[in-house]
């Protein structure tokens, strides 16, 4: 029988290999006294496994406060792997998750359990579609090929009119945008109704796309209580859209795989919160883990933060991300990274660099609006970045060769 | 024009004046160049706003490691409140939720940050039904009046077949218990199907109910995808069941309060998960705040562990759990707080002591089924250590006066 393979990096006061059991007995079929029923043919067929422990550090102070009984050092870091089998479960990503990712947390033997990765086996691709439209159907949609698809997100992030928006995307448009999204903030402000706002966006967009042959991709924020945000992507779909966005940790998967069902328009799915759930190196997930999760449910763009970003994340770990979402996934699952946060071309020798890709999609804020030549010039000079990057030249090099990348690099490059 | 606040305990190396300051400007229009459009006029109703900042300790070493060029202490820490307007985000909880608890977990600036509370206004209360039955509907469905509803959860957590599953329920019927649950990691396994277990276990709830009056109320966990769920509600009604359990961070809000809106059925919010969310001092959110959002949602029942559990919470954490249930939200919306954790019945004197409330769903595993009299005798012990807790007797004066909690005492006692 399959089986579904968790791997967790811990630290404990126990020995590691004790308080992997107490985690695969909690999380199968523990309670503090035997009970009747638990034989042992029912505990071989559905009890959680300990398949590997690999001892790591150890140290004196806890990641995390450990519970009563549980505060006196030293404390163990060692990498383990669990496993369950898909008979237990099933095809259900809800229970999936709590059952990787549930109580395991509040036991008071962990002063620190993060989920790093999952192992799924082969049968899901059976029972989940996965991203209608990946890499392969996001570039179709922009006719964007051999280049990072180029994004903007519109900003303020709140608080603009449906008006002031779609002129924002005609200009745009104007220069060369192959990507634009709501922020997550905005989905409907007092100001800008969903509705009004996508009538007023797709009306610049088909016309731009009728005189031009360019369809630019708008992202429009849906997140919302599940009948409104089917109500929303009709309209979508309606008005001609090609992306519905949606916040995925707050939305939550049973929304976010009835919209991925719908498989008409690509998902861009938001992090936002993502912090939370990993900012600390021994507490939450990783991920490689959170990734597939998505990607089963239907996903077809996720966000990785960027190369040098504005926030607390190495860029050992956006690397990391990226290179998880451009791994194949049962076979394929294609899903697109999103980078952002703070960029605005100067990462993009670093990003390739490292990733040596141009699957992604690459979004600049100010970096494309205050460029000094205005938005024209900053779309010119994130393809240029871009078109640097790949040939191999460093920040300064591609400065010289790139005019509007060599104004980037004047405003933006002390920062 | 309402406004939402929102807690947080904060840490940073920055004046928390200026720390609270970037998060109100990330949350609403910040970017890190002025762009067109920002207008003071939009920037005064959209903006969130610093409403307080109040200092507490100074520590060296940082809760949670910072982002680059904040890794140098001293580290302050401090409660601030933020607030926003009605006008940013409307009636949607998705959207509050990326609001309150997106991306500001990500600030380099922050090396802790915790959302306490929140407070939301008036107006929610057109907007949201909220619990269909709360803790009086509970109460009537059950016929419990006057002490806490006695519950208790089907073990082993996963592997027993319906039939099996029928003859606990049947067991545990003729014991007297008021509530029974699935466990979190079962939906569907392979030997049982959530269809088959739920005519294997109304079969012997309604032959009981005919018999003697006494409707048992059984949480079926229909924690699945969107439809899965809906369909399994119409199971659950059809059948004659009275609660419907869901695993509240593995499905999601949206799916969530789709569930809600039916208001046929009971929500039973398992909190699963939780400890990722809340476990680190100094990351995620508290609990006051995160059950707000599930009243909203239309959860009727939520878990809030148990004193001397057998988890890592503390009973200060237990304690403040139970009273923001308690606590009437937008003047109503009330909710039964599900204790549980290792409960046996000794823990009720401390329990009542400390929340001075009966108001609870009170749930014990091997305390009922392996009590020395057998089920019977386990909830009939749980009855009466509430009976010896509300009367005021410790432990030990209530294991004199009643037989079958003192033998519970013997049994558990020391644990």
């Amino acid at each position: 029988m399959e089986r579904i393979v968790a791997r967790y990096y811990i630290e404990t006061p126990l020995q590691p290999e004790a308080a992997a059991a107490i985690l695969a007995g909690e999380q199968s079929s523990g309670t503090f006294v035997a009970v009747p029923g638990e034989t042992e043919e029912l505990k071989a067929r559905f009890a959680a496994r300990v398949e590997s422990v690999k001892h790591l550090e150890t140290v004196d102070i806890p990641a995390i406060p450990g519970g009563a009984g549980f505060q006196k050092g030293p404390f163990h870091r060692a990498a383990i792997e669990i496993s369950w089998s898909i008979e237990n479960c099933g095809y259900n990503l809800p229970v999936l998750i709590s059952t990787v990712q549930g109580n395991l947390y509040e036991l008071s033997a962990f002063t620190g359990l993060k989920l790093m990765d999952l192992e799924i086996p082969a049968s899901f691709a059976q029972h989940f579609a996965g991203p209608a439209f990946g890499i392969e159907g996001c570039r179709r949609l922009t006719g964007v090929q051999g280049r990072p698809l180029i994004g903007t997100i519109i900003k303020p992030s709140i608080g603009m009119t449906p008006r002031q928006t779609a002129e924002l995307v005609q200009t745009l448009a104007g220069a060369g945008i192959d990507f634009i999204k709501d922020d997550e903030l905005l989905s409907a402000a007092a100001n800008s109704s969903f509705e009004d706002r996508v009538t007023a966006v797709m009306k610049v967009i088909n016309d731009h796309a009728d005189k031009t042959g360019k369809k630019i991709m708008y992202a429009f924020n849906l997140s919302a209580e599940m009948d409104t945000m089917l109500r929303r992507y009709e309209t979508l779909v309606k008005a001609g859209a090609t992306c519905a966005m949606v916040s995925l940790n707050s939305v939550g998967l049973s929304g976010v795989k009835k919209l991925g069902d719908l498989r008409t328009l690509p998902i861009h799915g938001h992090r936002n919160g993502w912090g939370m759930l990993n900012r600390h190196p021994l507490l939450g997930i990783e991920f490689p883990a959170y990734q597939k999760i998505w990607r089963l449910a239907g996903v077809d763009q996720i966000h990785v933060n960027g190369i040098q970003n504005k926030f607390w994340e190495s860029d050992d770990s956006v690397v990391r991300s990226i290179e998880a979402c451009l791994t194949p996934f049962l076979g394929g699952y294609s899903i697109l990274p999103v980078v952002s946060s703070g960029q605005w071309g100067g990462q993009a020798p670093e990003t390739y660099r490292r990733t040596r890709t141009v699957d992604l999609l690459y979004m600049a804020g100010g970096g494309i609006m205050a460029h000094p030549d205005g938005p024209a010039g900053g779309v010119t000079a994130l393809r240029e970045a871009w078109q640097a990057a790949v040939e191999g030249l460093s920040v300064e090099e591609g400065a010289k060769k790139f005019p509007a990348f060599g104004k980037s690099v004047q405003k933006f490059g002390s920062k």
